[in-house]
């Protein structure tokens, strides 16, 4: 075994490195919590010059390094699978800059999106990007270019991100993009790296950029007699250019699910499917004049009522019961989730296929997620089915949903990102020259394949 | 010299097909005109199996091949360097699908933006990129991420290509993107093609992002004192989320100047310094609401006046004019065209700047552009400065400008590409760890350095 002595003399302060069976078990996992991984040494930086210094002792070394944030990943992609060292940046959480004129926030990657978010709203600013996993980094939001529920008005991590300071593999450090809008000077490196889920550097800096905060938002709840009435509605109200800020879609099966798992009651129960609206603007009379636009259109469409939010109580328990039905899931059973992406009006098709499959292999797939951009969270539930079969089958199921997604003109992640988990399906359904040429920008950037090797692509 | 032949075979139609001096001298320079490159062999293919044969036949026998489309480009990128071969795709301009359902258009690169405008327009469609060029091509201005006036509402090109087919220097085929808004999966390739200059692969077709065409748009002109005064209230509009479409500034002499070239009237003639804004939306409360908070800022921040052009003749002419400054100033004199850009609000400093260094070197320099993005065009004006003193000095000020703009933290370019004229200042001003990067990676996708070489990074 290598002597990892010399990170002493990087890192003065002890209990910031552990060895071997001093690491906590949730350091060699994700928050899935189903593969673990294994490790020699997991540290936390605290600064760009640490990790730089991290890089060059693993690079000389050929150690494998697996850079995590908050550790809230669904893909397995900070599950240390060669050992080496856990590069753990959640002390590096400081806000650095709050640049007023030019709005941008300048931010270690440690810092949770929910602290960024409660800092820039308490002074009238918009971080947009939502993701519903609030405990995650925002550099772990940046690795897999997160969206959320805003995407649909506003857009994902990518649009906002102005620029990064990088460490390489090597050590050195690079910083890519300003804080400008418009950039036309050279090869755009700042975009190869988001979403790249830590395979091509370590991102140490971000600046954002922010928005004035939005006066007035409102949620609107619209039931439906089936699922089909309400995915058509979404692409009706798109077009119509009433500029929601979310639409998601929810069967009321999962809702139940959620209730009973939060002792919480959804504030209506006439539809079998229901979207959720959010619409935001800094005038009541936009706001309004938006969402009555989106009224008519699923009143035409079959929407059996039209229900404003105005209470914060309910507004609260939809929100909470439709930010628990993962975990609603998860409590009863295991489960694999998925959240393929397709083109908006593929997104009933979709999902109607999901319930083919469901059938074929006898396995529960509950759906629902982001309708204003066809980004499908679906559950793939285990239930009481033995292991065996499962494993045989859950594979052979997910191997189907993928395909099907490749077919309508999808890709395998919206917003997860592949890591681990979902490798052996994106590399199915992925070209293999894109693949080749993924493998061969890697090198580029870590000729020595240390950095979080083996996955995604 | 080596057999060009076999391209008839390829190519069944012989007129598309030049040799040597059958080649028109406007293929071998770009709108500039300044500098001319020398090539072997002009082809325009009008599909992607012919771009393929071509690449394939190049890649094999080491032949350099520099894309062009509408050859509108101002810094020399498709001005043949080395010989070869010039790949002219005009005449892949077909529109190959409209999709309504996903608000998505699929064109051949060789479409011009006006005529892509027009198109969907017509059906109550905006594709909100709007470069000051409307004759360049989208292959192009995909090529250089191309910007234009309303990015300060929309963003640039980049945010609006959701999927491209490539030809590689090889001559295989890559798919990049999908008809999505979300992507976590895997490199992002598409980006690193935007923006590329040519020099990764050939665009062979487009699918772009389309919005509902707002039904209102109001153009306002804001005449002040000073341009310190204009700029400054630029941030202030932005910042009290007046949601503007564009935000441009223009001088009073660059107006004069135009208004003598077109012999055209601008509507006003009270300022020092003009804000030339629009605003757009579907109702007019939304759009009155919006222009009434850029009012109140401007009028508190020193404005003489606050101008709603309400007759079409005003709007005319003043656009007229607006989009004749850089034709007018050529009509005198050669100019250098520059579109340095810079954090928002440092745009006045730089702006400053431009004025010590027309002192200090006696070069008359011209200054407007999109002031709501700190995207300053500026002409660098030779006037009856004798060739000599010119390109000593033109040099040393341009390397001042560039210099500056690096210390301000703003990039060499934010819509017109880097080429072959802005090369040596955009080497000099970007750190040499990013550049070498660029090449490594120019490398994973043009191992024989045949891609539109030596241009750009």
């Amino acid at each position: 075994m290598l002597n990892y002595n010399y990170l002493f003399e990087i890192i003065k302060d002890k209990d910031r490195i552990k060895l071997g069976k001093e690491i906590d078990e949730k350091y060699l996992s994700d928050a899935i919590k189903r593969n673990k991984g294994e490790a020699e040494v997991l540290v936390f930086p605290i600064n760009n010059e640490e990790v730089s210094l991290i890089m060059k002792f693993s690079y000389e070394n050929n150690i494998i390094v697996t850079p995590r944030g908050a550790g809230t990943g669904l893909v397995g992609a900070t599950i240390p699978t060669n050992g080496g060292i856990v590069l753990d940046l959640s002390l590096m959480n400081k806000i650095l800059e709050l640049d007023k004129e030019n709005l941008t926030i300048t931010v270690e990657p440690g810092i949770l999106l929910k602290d960024l978010q409660e800092y820039v709203e308490k002074i009238e600013l918009f971080y947009p990007p939502d993701p519903g996993e609030k405990g995650a980094s925002i550099g772990g939001n940046i690795s897999t270019n997160a969206g959320g529920m805003r995407a649909v008005k506003y857009g994902v991590t990518r649009n906002y991100v102005m620029a990064l300071e990088l460490v390489l593999a090597n050590g050195s450090i690079m910083n890519v993009g300003e804080k400008v809008i418009k950039d036309s000077s050279g090869l755009d490196l700042k975009d190869l790296i988001i979403g790249s889920e830590g395979t091509l550097a370590i991102i140490t800096k971000a600046t954002l950029k922010l928005i004035p905060k939005p006066k007035k938002s409102v949620s609107i709840l619209i039931p439906f007699n089936s699922l089909d009435k309400a995915i058509d509605s979404v692409i009706k109200i798109i077009n119509k250019n009433s500029k929601p800020t979310a639409i998601e879609f929810i069967e009321k099966d999962v809702i139940e699910n959620a209730e009973n798992y939060l002792q919480l009651k959804f504030p209506d129960d006439k539809g079998e499917a229901y979207l959720l609206l959010t619409f935001d603007g800094d005038e009541d009379s936009e706001v309004i004049s938006n969402y009555n636009k989106a009224k008519e259109v699923c009143l035409n469409n079959g929407a059996i009522d039209f229900i404003i939010l105005n209470k914060i109580e309910d507004i609260d328990r939809t929100w909470k019961i439709r930010g628990a039905l993962v975990t609603a899931v998860e409590a009863v059973s295991e489960q694999e989730p998925i959240d393929i992406v397709v083109p908006i009006n593929k997104t009933a098709e979709f999902i109607n296929y999901t319930k083919e499959v469901q059938a074929k292999y006898g396995i529960k797939i509950t759906s629902f997620g982001h309708a204003g951009d066809g980004n499908v969270h679906l559950c793939v539930i285990k239930g009481s089915m033995g292991e065996e079969e499962w494993n045989k089958k859950s594979v052979l199921l997910l191997g189907n949903l993928y395909e099907k997604s490749k077919e309508l003109g999808g890709l395998p992640s919206g917003e997860h990102g592949i890591g681990l988990n979902k490798r052996p399906y994106f590399l199915k359904v992925t070209d293999k020259v894109n693949v080749d040429y993924m493998k061969k920008i890697k090198s580029v950037f870590d000729d020595k394949n240390i950095l979080n090797s083996n996955k995604a692509y």
